[in-house]
């Protein structure tokens, strides 16, 4: 019988044998099963960059994997470790599993009605516990991800949960209305692309869409890069189905001094009869 | 039947999950299928690096297995989507399939002959097409990879294109002749060395071959790093067959401020009577 | 029969095909085996960095995997390839193959009674030697671990060496005694974090323990980075079962400026009756 993927999310990066080791304890509990990097070069400990990559990838993981996810400012405190037995929209539902640290990392796995149920990791549940509490990836995510690749039932693993319980840390929303919202950049990603927190259904139509981030202004949507001239700037709706923002094969974080946190506004051109006189026009 | 592996190289890097999203579109199709990055960390939209990381890959690509390379400034305009059915040389020779935008990214595969069968990829042939058009790595190429790597005939992907139609993007080629070629770096690779687009069938007699690049002399082509003592400049054939220069154990492109770009030229110290006086003798 | 994991080790970090190659050179050997990086952006020729990622990884690799290990600023010269057939502690003793240049990067793994057999490579002996010596990861190492995990011999990889013929390079250890060790780091992680050559049996106990570095002074040993407060520093036994030194979510190494050799001194607390008076209290 051949064993499900495990896709693997951290913020550990490429310069330590961090993601390595927890691939090779999987590795030595699930002989064979294909080991899948989603990302590792987050941002350290940031919970937000993580969450937007597990929501980019959530629609397209295959049905049957494992998800072990490790973003964990709170290692070795209070924070418990949890894997869920999900179940994901679509015809037919995708069963998916997830292993991760309860603080939030998994929010956008756990609207209503996904979550079929939940357990708190014991320690040495699956292996003996070891000395130190500053590598859970190792000592217990990897594990906990491994026995449910080589086919653990979830409540091997630990005691049941409410699904209630689990932490939820809601992104920052915008703030508004159809009159103009006040959003802000969540993440630049590695093309220096702004990624906001203004979902596709809030924009106004494509035309009379304007934004402004900082002395930038972008009025109209576009549809894709290479609707505009090389260095050029753009607004859209990206590949996460949020607002997006960018230079065409340029660096819009480094050129406008944007990074996670930048504030933006979003109006409808039409509505906007004064336009500011220093804005940028783009 | 085990499925054949799929190789990747992108210049999406490792800071977002957009290799990882590509990577689950494949194993939602060819469940089993060996997923090997060859590279991701490409300077953003550099065509020029990848068409030299296909040409460095492309003499070892296992028979059989399926090359999915995005480097895709264009995306959302009008360059298409294409896949190849190609032969490699040799005994026997290789069969390879690719799957790009033909934007000259595989020109290294398109020699005379190699082609067997080409086709330009339609949009939701293998999945529904999605609402956007800036990440067709997820939304056209994964998949079309995917289906080849389950077994897809080409002729399922799209419609047949005339190998002479597909893009060619020649790297640029040292000018001169035996008396001397004026050449360029075309990469600086991660230890800092100078990949050079002078081939190795152009160079003067190792102990002749005289490189000048900006205020840097070197006299000879050494064998390998160890011939030179730590620190100390040489030239040699590298790895891909062409010209590179470096420091040992240090970093070229930093020390003499070369990038991608930077103008070399090649001579026969032979034919060199009086070198220049404020050279650096190497 | 399903082939055994490759481990992969090595400097080539990701904005090259270094890494791929050889991992198509394995795929095209033995096809099907899975391959598992272990750590790729070490600091270029940086062999103690590499040491301590060997270290790191030892005690999880899965039974039967071979590692294949690759930093190497002597490529070309004098210093010779080697596989070795290992037999880790455990029980049962977990069987390894490693594949390495005989440069001391295996020195974790020499201890005494592991090595039960070990080779020199003979160029050839898997693939047909290639013109260059610049990059034995491709054209000699890959080859040798594609071979054993298709399940070759050791000896159809060369000539059967003495294991104590076999190069090690100790890390540097702390120097001094019970009243006071002096020590060094040893390697920066990618959090900023201070890894040093301080095993955990040398240190005090742990409310005892005190640690200059720098002006800095850490007082006491903490369990994990929960145990203070964001922001604040700590010293504790990491994931290595060494010393370490770190900011909790910040970077050590740029606020202390600290680096690999920076020096550092651990004392018993209660036998320092007079600390410095210009110490930051930690």
């Amino acid at each position: 019988m051949s064993r499900p993927p495990v896709f693997l999310l951290s913020d550990f990066g490429g310069r330590d044998a961090y993601v390595g080791v927890m691939k090779a304890r999987i590795a030595s509990l699930a002989p064979g099963a294909p080991l899948v990097d989603l990302v590792h070069e987050l941002p350290p400990q940031d919970l937000t960059a993580g969450q937007l990559q597990v929501e980019a990838a959530l629609p397209y993981l295959p049905a049957g994997a494992v998800l072990l996810a490790v973003v964990d400012p709170g290692v070795g405190g209070e924070r418990r470790g949890v894997a869920l037995d999900l179940r994901l929209p679509g015809e037919p539902p995708r069963p998916l599993w997830a292993v991760a640290p309860d603080n939030g990392l998994l929010t956008p796995l756990l609207s209503s009605g996904r979550v079929r149920a939940a357990v708190g990791l014991r320690r040495g549940a699956v292996v003996p516990p070891g000395p130190g509490s500053t590598f859970d990836g190792r000592d217990l995510f990897a594990p906990a991800a491994g026995a449910l690749a080589a086919g653990a039932e979830l409540g091997a693993l630990g005691a049941e949960l409410a699904a209630s319980s689990l932490r939820r840390r809601p992104l920052p929303e915008p703030t508004g209305g159809a009159g103009g919202w006040r959003g802000e950049v969540l993440y630049v990603d590695r093309f220096g692309n702004l990624i906001t927190n203004v979902r596709a259904e809030l924009l106004p139509a494509a035309a009379d869409t304007l934004v402004r981030v900082g002395a930038v202004e972008l009025r109209g949507l576009r549809r894709a890069f290479a609707d505009v001239e090389v260095g050029a700037p753009l607004a859209y709706v990206g590949s996460l189905g949020r607002l997006e923002l960018a230079l065409r094969d340029g660096d819009a974080a480094s050129a406008w001094g944007a990074a996670a946190g930048t504030p933006l506004t979003v109006a409808s051109a039409e509505a906007s009869a004064e336009p500011p006189s220093n804005a940028t026009s783009a």
